[in-house]
């Protein structure tokens, strides 16, 4: 079953709409939810008066702060620092913060009714990026915040006052006295804007309180995450709440931790009856997004092409509240210092509060942002010293046995092959010519490797049911969100119990059932929870062959599994059923249990440690034109390749890859959140530019490096997305010699580096 | 925990209506069933068109035997022998069958549309006595059935042909060659009528199929044995038919095997969409019952007062189809011996086909009808030979040891403690004289003692998981149904583990994900799945210990676990927490497994083996008044006393002899299902009486027989039902010298009774 080419077994019918998403559920009696949202960035909230809106028909609840006067329930929450409001308490701090939120019989009597809640607002001083707020006397958000949530014990409050909500640093060999062993040094500034994770569904959950039980439907990333914020707001054992996640419309980072959760449960707390939260696109922009960077990045060079030493100042714009930013700003940080064999480095990643809407997880989790300026910067240099781009990364890329940044030895290291095979795409012939040129298309090539860890330590666990006519229910906490785990892990446990994948169900996320597990993010659910699977089956399998070897009375090792059939070695003849050994042992069922777990962490003064489990290695190769008459940017060519390790679905890691780069394309070319003082100015699919079908390069390709000599599976769900964008702009500047630093490469901003240019 | 007064954990929302039991579940889109029933007891069916009837607005399908001509679904089921037609094939056997089905986006359409279906009939000649159904040239129900289901390999076909549907027999000692060791033998006939079960929840279940995933919720008590005839039905494997059972509303056996929900599949399968299907109350009266019986009881007397011979010839009516039949009439076979010691034993119980609807399993399982019977008959012994009846029973009851009319000996017996308990009703003072005596009202007394097998072979299997903070969750597939059984596992579980009850979450059954479990009936779930539950537990328990021994770096057998701390023996002060300890595992959640299974079965021909793990004993006294003017009979006190072993929870266990007694006197007093023809007369509840509280008596005590030495729980679910009958007949008889063989004892037998004996 590993290596075999599996339609995604809900294809069909996510594609038919018949999966049923969270938000197509509504248990009867359900209220529905329309928030309130701040309209200002920054205030002390004087009054927040529900009074008349209480009073509507079809209204069952109104929650303001004066709900949790008084109450047992937690008002803040948040998986690192528990900083964020369910609804606004003294203060709001950006624009869309909720404020109050009316539950009704139907979405019309909520929404209505939100006119009729009086808010009165002492405006505040603002700021909105990272410097300003990092500037002597700018207006605090937060004056202090210490509820620090568990499994985070490794993120101190380092770093924080004023407004920095979180600091990682690294210091590598001898940091930046580094630098006097180099021949040449250059300085240069990056920026990344916000962008939108877009998924198709949005954030929803239907919450249910029944007496001191709550049950919460959710699209969420990170079920267990999500029960445990819950069981703590309502100081409920975690055996009270249960979290289940349907079949997701797409993650991206963006579902991870509780988002629309807290308010749907306390509603229902309140009024006893299912409620429901469905955000609206417009609210999906003020819910979660990609972090804003701004990272300087100083490298020193030999005059050889080595790299000997690397400075890296990082600035990620966290937005009103901490979320996961102390975690995104450290691979932010190390995963600046690229795929390179460097020997002094100097990292200082800063998280930092802003009266925008919170930044948390995205695709790419902070190594986009990083990439972007190491694989910028690397055509640069390479230019500058006269040096093949190509050839300088050979030089300087990471190899097997080589140490990282953080000190860790690396292990099963690809790079050198992700980037000759990705670069291929040079080769005379593959791209076609410009179709129309009349001398104002110019083409040009660029390439950018990436290396990008994955979350470590981190543990998931599996369990799996035998049947008694031999099929097999999996189940696992790892969420399907259309990116086909649950089809990846049914291979992987059909492969291990030699069945057939017809005969495997997976059942899960539903925290009351299925084993914990840490995240589906980081790109870890093949590599981690197949492992925790196969484990599991093989649990079962050796309580299989025992209970065969009782009933055939022969010694267990004299057996073999094969085909679903057990029987001695060398003699199929003998065999039995899976199915009759099941109901021959009157056991009905058999429970097996696996578990995959990481060691790792970094030392908080020097970042030195174990990051990744493994890590992944991703290289991109782009061919565009640029119009110079309208700065237009089109991608003809492009050519991504990981390093797969065991591919287990083909058809499925070739999708991966298609996202990753239809994404990084989105992202290279039009995306960006663009603010007003605050304000959202494009918060709707109208107004917000995403690359469409029409954007992706006529020749694209995707090659999954595979390793036949090992069956380790390495994560692929992100790898090709950092890579896009310096591969991009080095194509662009390869072929009209502007150097864009901040992204997107929008043909405004080509044209206005043309004329600069001219 | 155990033995600790603990209000059901789920009774607040039970009472507020705000469980989801599965009437109220309605996903989006489902679509809702109204069923066109026969209306003639026996026809072959030559026309069922619904052409014009599929037509009609708001109708997505209307399911006929035509639909499964070329379907690869098999259109057949039933628990033993498959022989009972989702919508009928070739013929209808009943007045209510069902012969078509529609379904429609609302109610009112599918109803108005079965006017539209045409059927034409061709009747047959129809039998409704089992007598008449074994007379000679009785019209024959069915041709052939031998399409066994898996797990009755002990059910052989024997007693077939005619109307047979099956038989059991037993044979112990010299059989009916015993009787020759009598002095006096007496040979009586007794009938018990069918009845209803009357749950407050009727039968419902939703059906969705997702691709070729098959989901359903329903109100059954056997999830396993739903999932699997609907596999088998589909052609699905076990990991792809999912059953789910929310809180259910009362079974008391009549949810037990698939009922409703093939239909909501196949319809669902039809039409892509949820498929709901919920029975009104007067299709629940066709739906099941409990048995019909006639029971000649031949029984030999020693002249000291020992019983030698016992000859037991039942008539179980089956109805229509073989449901649980087979099975029912084993238990009612050697359950009519009595807790007696025979020497010898012939039996010939047979299950017999007639035009009604189909009886199943029914709360007492065969044993109301035998005990009804048996004794009856030892008060009239007693009688007819100058005994005390108490005495007479006490002369013969079963001790420890003895061995039983199957061949088994018997441990844990306690019928003399248990019958001497019930009569101390009789004491002076303890139930207070009539309140009117103008002579017509007449106090009689009379008791009654029964033993009753649990099902055996049987397997219950659990899985637990302990989350990080130390909660637990319990994985079973046992349904609460109102009887306390998630409360009383989780007392066990909290007891198991040394922690609160609060602490404890119960999950299922869910057949997904919960683990094997034969059925939730036969009083079995306490002792049953409470064994699986604590060797789960104790599981995991070992597993936390090994942690902590490894953690703390100390042996295992040097730790103890007490209030949710593992310490060393004798160190409180070196403990850590469970919680502690599973977070410094970094395993998330801890799984375990237990498994509690048992053996047994009997011989076909001899009816010698194992019948029953251990057995279930109850008797029952109560004090009549019997009107002379009006036949009336009131249960003015009543004493119901069961060995119970230990004790989970004295709340729960007292609702359950409170809930059997008044289904006893309910039974006793008024219920009986009535045919015209075959055509129902009473389906209604406003035709069909039942007791209401004002028909309990005033003095109402139980009493729980408890054994310190021994841990040991004795399902009580039902023990106390089957001794209310004839005790209540025996104190009619006491009071007023009639005695009436024929239940109900309704105001106009006891009459009818009185006036004849003038």
């Amino acid at each position: 079953m590993i290596g075999q080419r599996q339609t995604l077994l809900d294809a069909r019918d996510r594609v038919t709409g018949r999966i049923p998403y969270t938000i197509n559920l509504e248990p009867p009696g359900t209220l529905h939810v329309a928030i309130l949202r701040s309209t200002v960035p920054h205030a002390r909230l004087v009054r927040v008066d529900a009074s008349a809106a209480s009073q509507l028909p079809g209204v069952a609840a109104v929650l303001t702060r004066d709900d949790f006067a008084g109450s047992s329930i937690r008002p803040l929450f948040g998986p690192v620092f528990r900083d964020q409001p369910i609804v606004a308490m003294d203060r709001v701090r950006y624009v869309g913060e909720p404020v109050a939120a009316v539950a009704a019989t139907d979405l019309r009597a909520a929404e209505a009714a939100l006119e009729s809640i009086e808010v009165e607002y002492e405006e505040l001083p603002a700021v909105f990026t990272p410097q300003d707020a990092l500037a002597a006397g700018a207006p605090l958000l937060h004056e202090s915040f210490d509820d620090r949530a568990p499994g985070y014990a490794d993120i101190v409050l380092q770093g924080q006052g004023g407004n920095v909500c979180n600091k990682f640093q690294l210091r590598k060999g001898d940091g930046l006295a580094g630098f006097e062993l180099a021949d040449e040094i250059f300085e240069h500034e990056f920026s990344s804007p916000p962008v939108q994770h877009v998924s198709m569904e949005p954030h929803a959950a239907v919450a249910s309180f029944e007496g001191d039980y709550l049950t919460v439907h959710t699209c969420t990333q990170t079920p267990y995450a999500v029960r445990d914020a819950l069981a703590y707001m309502f100081r409920l054992p975690a055996s009270h709440v249960r979290v289940v996640v349907p079949p997701v419309g797409g993650g991206f980072g963006g579902k991870t931790y509780a988002k629309v959760e807290p308010l749907a449960a306390v509603l229902s707390k309140m009024t006893h009856r299912p409620v429901k939260v469905h955000l609206t696109r417009e609210e999906e922009f003020v819910t979660n997004r990609k972090h804003q960077a701004f990272i300087k990045l100083r490298t020193g060079m030999r005059r050889d092409g080595t790299i000997v030493a690397r400075e890296v100042q990082a600035l990620f714009n966290a937005g009103a509240y901490t979320d996961i930013s102390p975690r995104l700003i450290k691979n932010g940080g190390y995963g600046a210092v690229g795929p390179y064999r460097i020997s002094h480095v100097h990292i200082d990643s800063y998280a930092v509060f802003t009266n925008l809407p919170s930044a948390g997880a995205f695709r790419g989790y902070g190594v986009s942002q990083g990439s972007w300026a190491y694989e910028s910067q690397m055509d640069m240099i390479a230019e500058a010293m006269g040096f093949d781009p190509i050839e300088l990364r050979m030089r300087n890329l990471l190899l097997e046995g080589d140490t990282f940044a953080t000190g860790e030895t690396l292990h099963g290291i690809r790079f050198p092959e992700v980037l000759r095979d990705a670069t291929t795409l040079f080769e005379a012939g593959r791209v076609p010519p410009p179709a129309e040129d009349d001398g104002s298309v110019k083409r040009g090539r660029g390439c950018a490797v990436i290396i990008k860890s994955t979350i470590t330590p981190s543990t998931s666990a599996a369990s799996v049911k035998l049947n008694s006519d031999g099929s097999l229910q999996v189940l696992t906490s790892t969420v399907d969100m259309g990116q086909g785990a649950h089809t990846a892990l049914s291979q992987i446990a059909a492969s291990a119990l030699g069945v057939g994948v017809g005969s495997i169900g997976v059942v899960g996320p539903d925290t009351d059932v299925t084993p914990f597990d840490l995240t589906t993010s980081s790109s870890r659910s093949t590599a981690a929870m197949g492992a925790a699977v196969r484990e599991a089956v093989f649990d079962v399998r050796r309580q299989l062959l025992d209970l065969a070897a009782q009933q055939m009375e022969v010694d267990v090792t004299d057996l073999e599994l094969a085909d679903g059939r057990i029987s001695v070695v060398g003699d199929p003849a003998s065999g039995r059923s899976i199915a009759e050994v099941v109901t021959a042992s009157r056991r009905g069922t058999l429970a097996g249990n696996g578990s995959f777990v990481t060691e790792g962490g970094l030392h908080p003064e020097t970042g030195q440690g174990i990051a990744s489990e493994h890590w992944h290695q991703g290289a991109v190769a782009a061919e565009v034109d640029v119009d110079v008459a309208t700065g237009k940017v089109t991608v003809r060519g492009l050519r991504a390749s990981v390093y797969a390790g065991t591919v287990v679905n083909p058809i499925n890691a070739r999708m991966q890859i298609d996202g990753s780069v239809s994404f990084g394309i989105s992202q290279a070319l039009f995306e960006q959140l663009i603010h007003d003082e605050g304000h959202p100015a494009n918060s709707s699919l109208s107004e917000y530019a995403l690359a469409g079908l029409a954007d992706l390069p006529e020749v694209f390709e995707v090659s999954l490096i595979e390793d036949p000599d090992n069956d380790e599976m390495h994560g692929l769900g992100e790898t090709c997305l950092p890579p896009v964008m310096p591969a991009i702009a080095n194509a662009v500047a390869d072929a009209v010699g502007v150097r864009i630093r901040h992204l997107p490469l929008t043909a405004e901003r080509v044209l206005d580096a043309l004329e600069e240019q001219r």
